[in-house]
């Protein structure tokens, strides 16, 4: 049960949207511009990194409805997502890709164990400024969205086909915020 | 220095708006609806929050410029900020604030970890469910906001003046976003 009264059957951020819309708006904002706004990373790139990082943090809820988006955006047959979270350095995706989620863990851990040479390596495979600038906001967001999730106990449904319907809305209609009926 | 290339002189988060506005945005205003909107507590207490969870993520710039913003709004002559970051359960703050600063150090740590006994002590000693929400969502924010600056290595200022004039600043203005000269 959640810390606070929510509103019944809602779950994760959108309970805590809808119980207080004026700093919920601001958050959904951020959302939507950091993983659907203009970056030279994909949404499913931006996707699967708040996944690993809501992974790392054990929400079970944002790293499963992240995890979904990701799945959709990916068209993911080849299964991207599970062996990214499963062992990252060898998963079938870049090495630009792998460099950043180093960042992203090293930024969930501990942001002042971000060294030159984490950067310059992502930097190496390709990655640049932005790369970098958007890699470590979505690290740090998702530190705030997992402790906001959990630390006030929101409802985290265990059906996952509740978050896959959950990952195909993020991934077609993106973060728009809800609104109370 | 800085991991990507920052506007030379400009502090901290200040900086990382001015590289990237369009998410600096929605954090600003987050940051001025959190921390000065319509709340239980005090915007010093909220500060005070803030500071904590900065002092405990070792992040020196929020948790200095944050520290001053809480002095200035404490008119904090009987050292209050220093004596909650030394020992918050023996400094001369209330009972209610105690149990809330409880609760900000288990969200930074691992927000999985709020039981429902500590929302209760908190209640016990007069807290509501916006004490408790505010609380969650200011701990969880710095969480973001510690990573954001320490994950890119932003300019941190190290002369307590300059902490001081933008506590005074941060007291009196609140959080407006810069632009870009």
């Amino acid at each position: 049960m959640a810390h606070i009264p929510l509103e019944e059957g809602v779950p994760g951020i959108r309970s805590l949207v809808l119980y207080r819309p004026e700093t919920g708006e601001p958050l959904y904002e951020l959302a939507q511009i950091l993983l659907r706004g203009e970056s030279p990373l994909t949404s499913a790139e931006r996707e699967l990194i708040a996944t690993y990082v809501s992974y790392k943090n054990e929400c079970q809820f944002c790293a499963s409805s992240h995890a979904a988006a990701a799945r959709y955006l990916f068209h993911d047959e080849a299964k991207t997502v599970d062996l990214v979270l499963d062992d990252y350095k060898n998963a079938p995706i870049s090495d630009k890709l792998k460099a950043l989620l180093t960042i992203a863990g090293k930024v969930q851990a501990d942001a002042r164990t971000v060294l030159p040479e984490d950067v310059l390596s992502a930097r190496e495979f390709g990655a640049n400024d932005r790369d970098i600038h958007d890699t470590v906001l979505i690290a740090a967001t998702f530190c705030m969205f997992n402790r906001y999730v959990d630390g006030l106990a929101a409802l985290t449904p265990t059906d996952p086909e509740v978050y896959a319907q959950m990952g195909e809305r993020m991934g077609t209609l993106g973060y728009v915020s809800p609104k109370r009926k």
